[in-house]
């Protein structure tokens, strides 16, 4: 049975259109790029992430044993398209934002230049790999401005979107400044630093809750987060209060105390003081439960003296925008740029480019979408990464691009950076690429 | 490096709860159940549904030597607890909800009898595999109430949220009664039928929209469905018509048509009207784009005549409830029955049973929360599925599962099928479960 990355995960008409292209022998240079129509009313800006994925699937992308013998018996295809799909290889050219880009509405992340047969059969899952990253990466991003001064783990695997959802929100998270998650996996995969403490069940399997907060500690003696709410959350805090003397006998800090259930603000002043009081002005304060990057800004708002916060359902799911508009669409066939004009789908033809201009004091001031051929003012955003089917350059560190999510973050204009809808950025369509829509359109 | 389906793929505190588990003997026999707290206001129902794959999850997991190196070298755990993990199985007992059995919150869907390591340590990823594919069969079953007489077909693939996501959303929305997928793996895995037309991309392709119409109808002869909406959607459907009597001479029948833009009632009576007038009255219409079960709902009360649909984004993403608040607690250890306090989050304790009551009309009329050991009229819905780590019987053919769907929309009160919310179906708490609630409330 194929695995889940098997070239097989791809929608039955790529395979279709493909046998048509075989048997009409069109093996032309096609351009397809991909882009977002329309951001959602709850984005001011997105993150291009997934690059390294994308272009690791197009490099190894091939049809096994297993896979031809099943299309053969599928008895859809003819044997000598299956012959040809035997030796595909992707061969192409591709450009790409750099990983953790900000990007808007109609401007390409991605451009696949390749025989056409090539280029078309990737769409599903390119798309597949770079739209959930980039939705996942703008969502933690707002955490982040919501949040600068706290510590904000990944908590999302278990309502995650299955296991590779789960893995790769765990990057894209990381990707925008979240400080690491809980995930073990993502943290050995992509070299993550992972968090975690413990469940209500530690707590409920012991019948004393200090007995459970003492038997963790000896247990996990360089990591002492503790669960407040199972019970009581301000008599549990009184109860750290009474075991940390003891721990510190035996050379154990507390470090934090997390609270996941109730009035969060609230608690947290409770816990704060009781803390203080007690002499543990060291010990932070870990915030969960249902949180997103809005009620981080209320809490934070509150006053609510929380160090970090987990935030999980809502972050690897990005609840309040689930899906983005991404599409990836045919720009050029065979030297000639091509148009879609579907009714409110209509595309931009051609090879195209977003050129970015920033203001003296370093604040992005506009993008213009222009076509590769007629450069405008600014910098372009879209570089080569592959060439003849393999990549130009060793994969980028992971840090390297959460580095330039981080100085693409301060370069945003203010009001784009808040939680609330702002005026769109602004992306101009250059002059010359108008003209070349509207002469598609003539014929 | 380890696989996606690894035992890696889970939270960092279950790693760091086991260890204290160890350092404390604490082995005895655990019962956690998983239940919903709450359904999401946008539904009024739910489908149990990923029981194979929990129970795949269950009976083979195992620490590989890469991953308990990965643990040693982590200098997190212990050499003794690295050497208790490299024997560690699941051995434990499961009941469940068969799987497609429709439930609502509070009702267990799966419990796990297991020595406490064991049953701590599978809570991340048995959420991760159920709750998806609960959310899913939920939003899939609703489509099919929506569109009773319409071919449904999952197109959502590309925006679902990663791979496994697009797997078993495909299977999810087949078991909740759609006829099938785009994606071509999930149709391999789990022989789903397959479902593809072409994409806007092989239209583009040609100069002419009618060359690209005749290419494909060559080279799929047995399932030659037209895309209709690339530039004029009405010009479109007249070229099909040009073009059948020259495929009918060469033996071929166009099947369908498919409309994805535009307004997509007006385009399809008026392409219908077309077809029609060309004597293709047996050529039938598929709609796609942004589809969901509210829009079904508008274009069939529209009078649209379409004769099946392709549902994508909305439908893998849930995007209207893309999440459940699915949870996985402890209610029984060493014997005695345990109760979370938090508030809000409260739990029933022991070990559970929902029992429903039919009507004589076949008609669902009530369930009660019991506890397993004081039977309450009604039929118990949780059975059990494994013993000792292995499962009882070989895994249910998923179209006995899908009956089963069939069967238990149909018993539903006609209220609970519509897409509006309803007044919640009726799930009453035994007075046996609320007196032992008490009982440990009081301490």
């Amino acid at each position: 049975m194929p695995s889940a990355d098997s070239v097989l995960l791809t929608d039955l008409y790529q395979l279709t259109m493909l046998q048509t292209y075989h048997a009409e022998q069109m093996r032309e240079t096609a351009v397809f790029e991909l882009f977002v129509r329309r951001l959602p009313p709850e984005r001011n800006f997105l993150i291009a992430a997934g690059l390294e994925q994308a272009l690791e699937y197009l490099e190894t992308l091939c049809f096994t044993a297993t896979e031809l013998d099943w299309l053969t018996n599928s008895g859809r295809f003819s044997p000598s398209f299956v012959a040809m799909l035997e030796t595909l290889r992707f061969t192409g050219t591709v450009h790409a934002l750099p990983e953790g880009t900000i990007f808007f509405a109609n401007e390409p992340i991605l451009r696949v230049t390749a025989p056409l047969p090539e280029a078309q059969l990737v769409e599903s899952r390119l798309i597949n790999l770079i739209h959930f990253q980039t939705l996942i990466a703008a969502k933690a991003a707002r955490g982040v401005l919501a949040a600068p001064e706290q510590l904000l783990v990944d908590f999302g695997m278990r309502r995650a979107h299955g296991a590779e959802a789960a893995l790769l929100a765990a990057r894209a998270a990381w990707l925008a400044g979240f400080a690491g998650t809980a995930t073990v996996l993502a943290g050995i995969r992509f070299g993550i630093p992972l968090f975690g403490t413990m469940a209500h069940s530690l707590i409920q399997a012991h019948d004393r809750e200090e007995d459970a907060f003492q038997h963790f500690a000896a247990a996990q003696p360089g990591n002492v987060v503790l669960l407040l709410d199972t019970y009581d959350t301000e008599a549990a805090a009184h109860k750290l209060v009474a075991l940390a003397p003891r721990l510190q006998a035996a050379g154990i800090q507390i470090k934090g105390a997390r609270i996941d259930s109730g009035d969060l603000a609230e608690h947290a002043r409770k816990v704060r003081r009781i803390l203080d009081e007690g002499g543990l002005t060291q010990v932070t304060l870990f915030g969960s439960g249902d949180l997103d990057e809005y009620r981080l800004g209320e809490l934070l708002d509150a006053g609510a003296p929380y160090n970090g916060f987990g935030i999980g359902t809502r972050l690897d799911a990005s609840t309040d925008a689930p899906t983005l508009d991404m599409v990836y669409k045919l720009q050029e066939y065979a030297g000639r740029p091509r148009r879609k004009r579907s009714e409110g789908k209509a595309t931009w033809p051609g090879r195209k480019q977003a050129y970015r201009r920033t203001a003296a004091d370093g604040v992005f001031s506009g993008d213009v979408l222009g076509l590769e051929d007629a450069p405008q003012p600014g910098e372009p955003l879209l570089v080569q990464v592959m060439e003849n089917g393999r990549r130009i350059q060793a994969p980028e560190p992971l840090a390297i691009a959460r580095d330039r999510v981080r100085a693409q973050l301060a370069a945003l204009p203010p009001a784009l950076r808040e939680l609330q809808p702002a005026l769109p950025y602004p992306v101009e369509v250059a002059p010359e690429l108008r003209a070349l829509a509207a002469r598609l359109d003539e014929g």
